[in-house]
Order: structure tokens, then sequence, then C-alpha cells
């Protein structure tokens, strides 16, 4: 079991963003920049290009809708996306508030925020998920 | 008119490597591997996150299906995927052939192939992808 069905099964906790019933977006712990959101399917899969075509297609769409929420509220150029898949073998998308195309490079120092914030910036972005 | 719209057109050339009424996929002139694979919408827009959710949706399904057709001819540990946009003013999806995490790092020295490597993969993904 994936660290990030644990996440789903509600064993471990995370900073959650939006929900549906196939996926779910929730804060990443070592973020490139305040508001980097990782979103997966429930299903545990571990390559992005594995899903089924609905799979891939209903998880591109939630992905874009959550991309809009973090938009709303960490103010940013665009929400650039990523898609590496060699780390945690469960697919997930990294969305993340860019300024400059440097923003979206893994290999630049993670971010480190309070739980409280990282609480703070979870809740509105859900907050905005659910008003679209 | 973007130059990946002039592309579309047909006014610039591009090694194609996968094309239906909707979308088009093309070899990067910059590639940070080789088979680095860029994939347009052919309707110019320039935010990914502005294509409607139908557009998203098929782009998505699209880009599995050339990433699918480049791990066959480039053996890799998983194509990687992002989007970035803050450069060419047309929502593009990057597929790059990955060893290592680092292999999606736009920062890395961009490779050179001669025109017939580049031509060679082309036509070798295209090849793969038509017969899926």
């Amino acid at each position: 079991m994936t660290i990030f069905s644990r996440i789903v099964a509600g064993e471990i906790p995370c900073y959650k963003c939006a929900e549906n019933d196939h996926f779910l977006a929730f804060l990443d712990i070592a973020p490139l920049a305040k508001g980097h959101t990782l979103v997966i399917p429930k299903r545990e899969v571990d390559y992005f290009f594995d899903l089924t075509d609905q799979e891939i297609a209903d998880m591109q769409v939630f992905a874009k809708h959550v991309a809009q929420a973090i938009q709303k509220v960490l103010p940013c150029r665009k929400v650039g996306q990523a898609v590496l898949g060699l780390e945690v073998p469960h697919a997930h998308i990294h969305l993340v508030p860019m300024q400059n195309e440097g923003d979206l490079n893994f290999a630049n120092a993670k971010k480190s925020f309070t739980p409280e914030e990282m609480q703070q910036v979870a809740n509105a972005i859900r907050e905005a998920f659910e008003k679209q």
C-alpha cells in the first residue's frame, strides 16, 4: 500500500484541498511554492500513463479545477503541472503556482511553512474549489 | 499567431510524431532527452487550464497515447509530463523519456541531435502511435 493510499484511507493525515469519488488533492509537504498541491487517483496505480483513458481524462479535468482554485487563492502567472513518478509508486500530478519558468524545478530548495499556514492554504483552496 | 499555430498551419516545419483532428505532437527542437515531444491543441489557447474540460480531457488522452508510443521507441523508466507555459503563449504538454527524477528539469543542458536523428525518432514514434 503506497503512502498515498494510506492518505486516501485516512491512516495518514493530509492538508486536503479537494476531493471527489475518484480523486484527491492535498498539499505537498515538501513544496516548491506555497500552494504546491498533489492530485492523485484513489485507485492505486503506479504509472500515470497506465491509468485508463477515462481515468486520465477525468483526473486531468479534476486537476484543472484544482489549479483554478489554487490560482484564486495564490496569485501567480500560471499554475504549472508536472508528472515525474519515479519516487512514490502512485501516480500523481504536481500543481505548482509559478511566477517564472524556473519555479517548476524539482531540484529547487523545498519551502517550509508552519502547520497553521499549510492548513490555512488548504482550507482556502478547498473553499475556492467547492465554490466553482 | 504563435509559432505553434504556424507549425499547425504548415508554415514552419516540424518533426511530427502524431496528429488527430484537434491535437498535434512533434519533437521539441531543444530537447532534454532524445524523444522529448510537445503536444499542442490546434486551437490557439495560451493557458493550459483555459482549455475547456472536454479539450483538456481529450488532450490528456492523446498525450497518453503519444507517451506510450515514445516509450516503445525510446526505452526509459517512465515518460514524464510537464506543462510550464510562461514562454510560448500556446498551451503545450512536454513529454520527456526519463531514467531519473532529475531528467525532467528544464534547467538541464539541452541535447542536440542531427536532423537525420530527429527525423528517424519522429518517424519511429509516429509509426508506434499509428499501430496502437
